[in-house]
This record gives structure tokens, sequence and C-alpha cells, in this order.
């Protein structure tokens, strides 16, 4: 058990080492200087302003339809950019720059599909690098795997860290883990920095390539993930919705054929509370042992018991995410 | 080319027969004495206020979590409980009792899949009776497959066809084609008089199980379609979200696995405007000649050049359809 300093919150000792991306150490209160974010309110909740109309969660948006939801018992800013709703149906819903993150009830098959997908199509994988994902959930289910030695991940903000630690307690504590090294920093510039070869399996769970995930979209970021994968090592990426974006979807395609030589798949799932309803993955491997993702070969089932059951992945949904309706086969395809 | 009256409605000269549930029959535009239904204000579109802010369109709904989009150029009632609202995603959006039912741009996943996921798991459908359905886009696509002989569609509101007549006209054509009968009329009286074991197939285009729909989910209702198909004759039924309504999902599986004698089988896909994101279905079969729904026989492929492509529905969706996410599998196999 590697461990640089403790990390003490709200009372709980944990055991995560936590890098700023200036080099500085910190806890996990983030209030460390230097760094760019705000941390003066992050224990504040404050009345949430931007909604269409008191007692709704509004998302307004240039990549899909503005729409809002009516909020329950709350509805309250954390920071100015991270709200906290309360939705009769989907229990605590985390949003961040105004879009629906992370929800109690609905949020598990993005999750799920998101580590699942590529650790399950490679043996035994090791080594595992998480971009984003600061709620833990993602991590949460990477420790599933016990042939995992090492996990880091790279998260932007560490208040986001702070906000799963005090509202989603059961996610963040993947953050407890053993194996696990948090970095907050840019996932970019760590991933051009990483040693070569070293990781088994690169998960990017970052938010919409407007804003601070604009670069992981682009052409240098996936050179850096491939540049820092194994031989037939594997990758996969939030890739948006094929309702909505498939002129993003088309060019992050073109993207990963020029850089991942072992293959380039498109796969999708159901997010009840995302727009359209949808989200999709690119899932792609370097040059190396073959990696087949549309035939799982390490089936979780065989270690969920410690954790509880997986609510939404299973084998046949993995094959199934890489099956597309015609109009989407078609223009991905081609 | 059976015809009992033509049909003239805009100016254009039809073929449908209408047939109302009194017994009465009239043309297109619905102006008949003795129905029920207010024809005095269908031509005129007035201001919808049913919103929480102008220039949204607002659901409200004890089956799913109230939500609201952006619409952009109009947001108008045809009837009292008819709205045609034009969203710059969806394009034009028809509403019933205010829900969403129809949209340009995302509502052909739900029609595609309601239609082949039965008429492609038997050999030569000849005989089909759509329940509900009145926009048109079912009985299109049910009209695609050149060895149907007879098509009856038993739509309870002759004003939801008029709409579609005017806003949606590419999909009313269906009602032009000379196979079929439109029988203004209550769908669950009509099953249940028709002849026995005359249909091959018999989809059930219902809205949801409040209201008008309600009896369409009942085991009555299921018992009367098992006599209305032959030995080895299938029915679909819209059978709502996984992740909204499993107490309702549980109850109709319940009620179909008494009366459908073949097979009982839980299939869904996703639609973009609809909560959630995904809608269900239910597919059954009498005793007979064995139907194995999980593997299509009847390609549609060979069907559809006379038509335009299909943009949703393909083999692999099809079969993919019927693979469901572990919790949902769990309490749907239980």
């Amino acid at each position: 058990m590697e461990v640089m300093m403790n990390n003490h919150n709200n009372g709980t000792t944990t055991n995560t080492k936590i890098i700023h991306k200036n080099g500085s150490i910190c806890n996990g209160n983030g209030n460390v200087n230097g760094n760019s974010h705000n941390h003066n309110n992050e224990n504040k909740l404050v009345e949430f302003t931007n909604s269409i109309k008191p007692g709704w969660f509004s998302e307004f948006s240039a990549l899909w339809p503005d729409h809002s939801i009516k909020s329950l018992d709350y509805n309250k800013l954390y920071r100015f950019d991270i709200n906290i709703v309360q939705s009769t149906t989907y229990g605590k819903v985390l949003t961040l720059d105004g879009a629906i993150q992370h929800t109690e009830n609905g949020g598990f098959p993005y999750t799920e599909m998101i580590v699942h997908l590529p650790l399950g199509s490679i043996p035994s994988p090791k080594k595992v690098l998480i971009i984003g994902g600061g709620i833990g959930f993602t991590l949460f289910e990477v420790s599933r795997y016990p042939t995992i030695e090492k996990i880091d991940i790279v998260e932007i903000d560490d208040v986001v860290v702070d906000v799963s630690r005090k509202f989603f307690p059961y996610l963040a504590a993947g953050f407890d883990d053993p194996r696990v090294t948090l970095i907050i920093g840019d996932g970019a510039a760590f991933v051009k920095a990483a040693q070569p070869g070293y990781y088994d399996a690169i998960i990017v769970d970052s938010s919409d390539p407007i804003g601070p995930a604009k670069d992981l979209f682009e052409r240098p970021f996936f050179e850096a993930v491939a540049k820092a994968l194994r031989p037939g090592g594997v990758v996969c990426t939030q890739a948006e919705s094929i309702w909505l974006h498939m002129h993003l979807i088309k060019k992050i395609i073109a993207n990963c054929r020029q850089v991942f030589k072992g293959s380039v798949n498109y796969a999708w799932t159901t997010v009840p509370t995302y727009p359209t309803g949808v989200i999709g993955y690119m899932l792609c491997s370097t040059e190396g042992p073959e990696v087949n993702f549309k035939n799982p070969v390490n089936s979780i089932d065989k270690y969920v018991k410690s954790k509880g059951p997986l609510k939404f992945y299973n084998s046949d949904i993995h094959k199934s995410a890489f099956i597309l309706p015609s109009f989407a086969r078609d223009l991905i395809e081609s």
C-alpha cells in the first residue's frame, strides 16, 4: 500500500494520495494556494437560480435541446458551477456547468458500461488510468477487478471529489482503495507525460467537448493515450449521443482510426437522465495482442460479490452495445 | 380493392374506409353527428397554455418525471387535448393529453420496432390489426410487407387522423393503401367482436395505461387478442419504461403469461423524446406453430425499396431488443 499522505475529510481517514497539477500536495478539502479553483463557498449551499422556474432544474446547451426536470426538496449551488438537485425519480443529482453528470437512481448504466466494456475485453488488467470521474463511481467499478494492482485517477477539480464525499459517500469510498492514486490536474497533460506503454487500460470519463474537456476529444490527446498504453491496451472514452452529435462522433472516429492501430469501435447504451436517453463510447486498442471488444473475455460476474451486484452490465448487454440502429451504422461504418 | 366510400380531405381523394364506432360512416374531417369528440375547433390553432413557461412544452404526469423541452416557432393547441409543438431538434411534435406521442426526427425507433419486431418474427403475414396508431406511421410500416393482404386499424379518435393528414401527410399516406380499413372506435370492443383466429398479427400502438388506453393493458383485452389471432399468431403491445414502470410491466407480463400459450417476451428500444429515453414492448404468440421472436425469420430488408430505407430497425437491432440490463432481467424473468 503506497500512501503519500493521509486525506482527512469529514472526520474520515483515507489512503488516497492527492497530487495537485502544480505539484503541490493537499488534503481532500482543496485548500491549497496556487490552485485556480474557487474553494471559498464550497460548503455553503445557496439557492440555484439558473432555472426557468423555481423548483425546476434546467439544462441550456448548444449541444442538446434545452430541457428542464422538476426537482423536489432542493436545488442548490454547491459552487457556482456545481449544483445538487433532489429529484423524486432519480434521487440526488449532481450537475457540473449546468449539465446533469450523475444521478443516484439513473447514473449506473453510464458508469458500469464505461468501465466494464474495456476491462471486460482484456484478460487480466493490472494498471488502469481514469481521466475525470471525480465522483468516484468509475473508480468504484474499476476496483471490482482483483487483478488490478494500480489505479491512477486524474481529476481536474478537487471540489468534485469533495462534493462526492459529502453527497455520494458510497461512491467516493472508491478513493479509499489502497491501489488508488488521485492526481488533481489536467488529464491531457498527465497522459502526455505518462511512461510509454505503462497502462493496460485508460478510461476517459469526461464531460462534453465544450469547455474544460474539449482537448479530450482531439487527436493529440488520442496520440498520447495510444503511447501510454501497452501493446494491445485499450481505451474507452465518452462519445456523445447518436441522436444529436453524429458530426462530432464521425470526427472522433476518424481521429481514432488514424491513431489506434488495433481496433476502433463505437458502442452505446441508455442513460435515462442524459439528453436523448443515450450515450456512446469509443472502444479502441493499440497494435499488439488482438482485442475483440464485441466478445468479452473477462467476465466481471465472478468478481462482483464483495461490492454488491452490477445493476446494468452483463455479458449480453456488453455484446449488444456494439449493435447500432441503421442510420447510425451507415454513418459510422462508412 | 375494397372501398366503402372515398375520403376527401384537404383536396386529396383517398381509398380509406372509415367506420365509426357507433356504426355511422363519415369522411376524414370527422364531422359526423353522434360522435363524442369535440370537432368544433379542430382547424383553429390556439395558444397552448399548459406550459411552465411560454415557449416551453411541459409534460406533467403521475407516470414519469415532470419535464419540459424548449419549443421553437410554435406550441399550439389543435384541440384541447392535441398539441403541435415545433422543436429545433425533433421537428414537429404531436402530443396527446399532454404527452409526446410522435416527433418527426425522433419517433421512428418506436414505430419501426412495434411493427417489425412482430412482423419480422413470422414468415408471411397476411392479415394485420392495428389498435391505435391514428397518426398512420404504424400503418405505413406495416404496409411495407407485400405478403399482407388486409390491414384493419382501429383508432378511437378520428381527429388524430385529421391532424396527421394536416401535419404529417407523408405518414398519413398509409391510410390510402387499398388494403387498409380504418375503423373509428374502441379497440378493445373491436377485438372482442373480431372473428376468432382471423389475424396473423395484432399491433397495439396505444398511449399509456391511464385514461382511454387503460383497458388495453388488462387481462380481458389480452384474452380477446389471443382469441382473434390464428394459432401461432403474434401480438406486440407498447409496454412502458423499465426505468419507471417495472410494477406495471410485471403486471402486464403476468397477465400475458396466463393468456398467451406460445411464448411471452419483453423487448425494449430507445426513443430520444420519451421519458427516460426508452420504451418497451410485449411480444407474445398463441399456441400453434412456434415463434422465436429473438431470431427474426422474415427480413424486411428485401421489401423496403419502394418506401425508402428503414432508419432504425435491422436484424441485429431486432435480436438485441430482447437483451435486458441485469436489474430488469432479474425482475422480468423471476
